[in-house]
């Protein structure tokens, strides 16, 4: 019966509607002592790797909580809805890869049910606003205290969905990887972890090269990102999310 | 003397200045105890209309609170700024209907009183930002406990500005509405409440259909939406806020 | 081992990837009794100039805090970071003039240290990412009742870098000045204080016109703004942030 101090949110619902807020209303009934985290609600919509990404990048700086996350191109449908137990917190979501990168940099799952106790629950259940009537009231009596047994059905931690990870692949000092995501800087994340020499300059950070100039280096999720100082890199060099790169070492010269 | 946990706020003021975070100081200042909800504040800069929409859908999902409102285009003009009790709650703004639809879904309005009483402003009060220097004062307040009798003259509940409903109509298996919103998956939201046969497919949610394919639902306010799963249904059918549409009932095959 | 009820955040980092909920989260574990209000995160990404005004304009009206503002182009070069205390606050950041303008609105920087003591920051520190890593940190840990001279040596505060102010002139009956930003609403906002007659109308403020005309007002933080009412200015008349513009005394006809 442990409870938490904290909710976090993420979706792809945006900002100019009242979804978002109808949902911290619902939290802010059920457990009024939460405090919420908004993780973004600016995933673009549907896109459910985008949000596996942003939220396993963000989910070890976040203090113990029931982490909700609602992409859901699938809701109203027999998908179903799940709360995974990993770490010290809960992931609250749809059972459609969302949650599974967070869960695995948290050190894997250790219990899911599906959430089939309709108690927990709002009523009535719009078919397309799951996010207000199921997940952040299912996880806000998670945070004041209900146990995840009381939400619904265990299920195995084999069936659980996950996503493929990005592919990636170092050989011949050639590393070969996806473009996991653009950032507000136009930074572009490649999915290839760790420090390797590459055609372009490899660095601490940007700034270490002049203005203009492109630069390789170990970015604040611990990935390879291409950045171009005082510039966009990612229109400079029109890679896009999901594009393929492949990185050539440099040889000192 | 009821106190509230909690202030919502939605605004058109945007997210890029510190317009809002100036509010939220305010209301630190005055109501150190309260949370603050932003419901949104990306309405389109003066549509009264949309921002009555979303506080009236989003309301009923909150907790008790004051709520605050300001889509104001006649700030520092004769309109007379208001708070308004209606249900567990307290609505302030600008007496110019947009919290009107708001009252109307808290069961309508049970006493109003016109801001007249400065000792609760902020003083110098700029002519441009009513919702730093009045709007916000006022509301926090009222939620730390000051009485609504106190924040001014008692007004008569007729003189409110209510603005009209969206024309709806039902007649001869024909519904016809305005486009309510556009929300940020380009669903349409009509003016039609209920469910309906339609010559488009009526159905519980847009993934009932296939991608692309158009569909009819009841959306999580209770109105018509028409989507396009996993597509832009408003710009795929030409429909931006204010239009009219007309749809048919589908004969049964 | 004054401590502060609240933390302000403001930056560059955009909305749409989890870098603020990151620094929320380093700001929830460090100091979980600490509300934080986001002043905003849509800076233009490293425009110092914009992030030290709305900050200046904004924290008037904040409550004592300590105040985190990360606009820093050269993040991970030499650059310092600083924490200064000025009237009843604290303001943490990058040593690039960013927290000048505000350090002046407080009344002027009274005691100052340089960013030293590792042992209030996350390990490891990302070169890119000093929000997270060094300033959110410190600055809860600040809020939390750790004393200033803690974070690290004290310096010189005419060492500090400070902005150079906007341009600004009024001679003969004539006001030159710089723009010094348009908000939401296309309000054109100069770096000229107080009242004076214009070749435009000056008056109250922009709803005293009729829609479509042209108006300068003395606006919500003390500057003249060029306004349209229900209209846009800064696309009306071509006016983007940094240009320069003269205003004539209207002669009373």
């Amino acid at each position: 019966m442990a409870s938490f101090d904290s909710l976090t949110f993420i979706t792809d619902y945006g900002l100019e509607d009242g979804f978002v807020a109808a949902c911290h209303g619902v939290a802010a009934r059920i457990a009024p002592a939460a405090r919420v985290i908004d993780i973004t609600h600016l995933v673009q919509p549907g896109d459910v790797r985008r949000g596996a990404a942003v939220l396993a990048q963000t989910i070890p700086y976040l203090p113990p909580a029931v982490h909700v996350a609602v992409v859901d191109p699938g809701v109203g449908t027999a998908r179903r809805g799940v709360a995974v137990q990993a770490g010290d917190s809960i992931l609250v979501g749809p059972d459609n890869g969302l949650l599974s990168w967070a869960v695995a940099a948290q050190g894997g799952a250790e219990r899911a049910v599906q959430l089939t106790n309709g108690d927990l629950w709002l009523h009535p259940v719009s078919p397309t606003f799951h996010g207000r009537d199921i997940f952040m009231p299912v996880a806000a009596h998670l945070a004041a205290g209900t146990d995840l047994a009381s939400a619904g059905d265990e299920i195995d931690l084999a069936d659980l969905v996950t996503l493929p990870a990005p592919t990636s692949r170092v050989r011949d000092g050639e590393a070969e990887g996806e473009v996991m995501s653009v950032d507000r800087f136009g930074n572009v994340q490649l999915s290839i972890v760790g420090r390797r020499h590459l055609t372009v300059p490899f660095l601490e950070t940007f700034a270490a090269v002049a203005p203009g100039e492109i630069v390789a280096f170990t970015d604040s999720a611990g990935l390879i990102s291409l950045a171009v100082n005082a510039g966009d890199a990612a229109q400079q060099l029109g890679l896009p999310p999901g594009a393929h790169v492949r990185l050539s070492v440099a040889r000192p010269s």
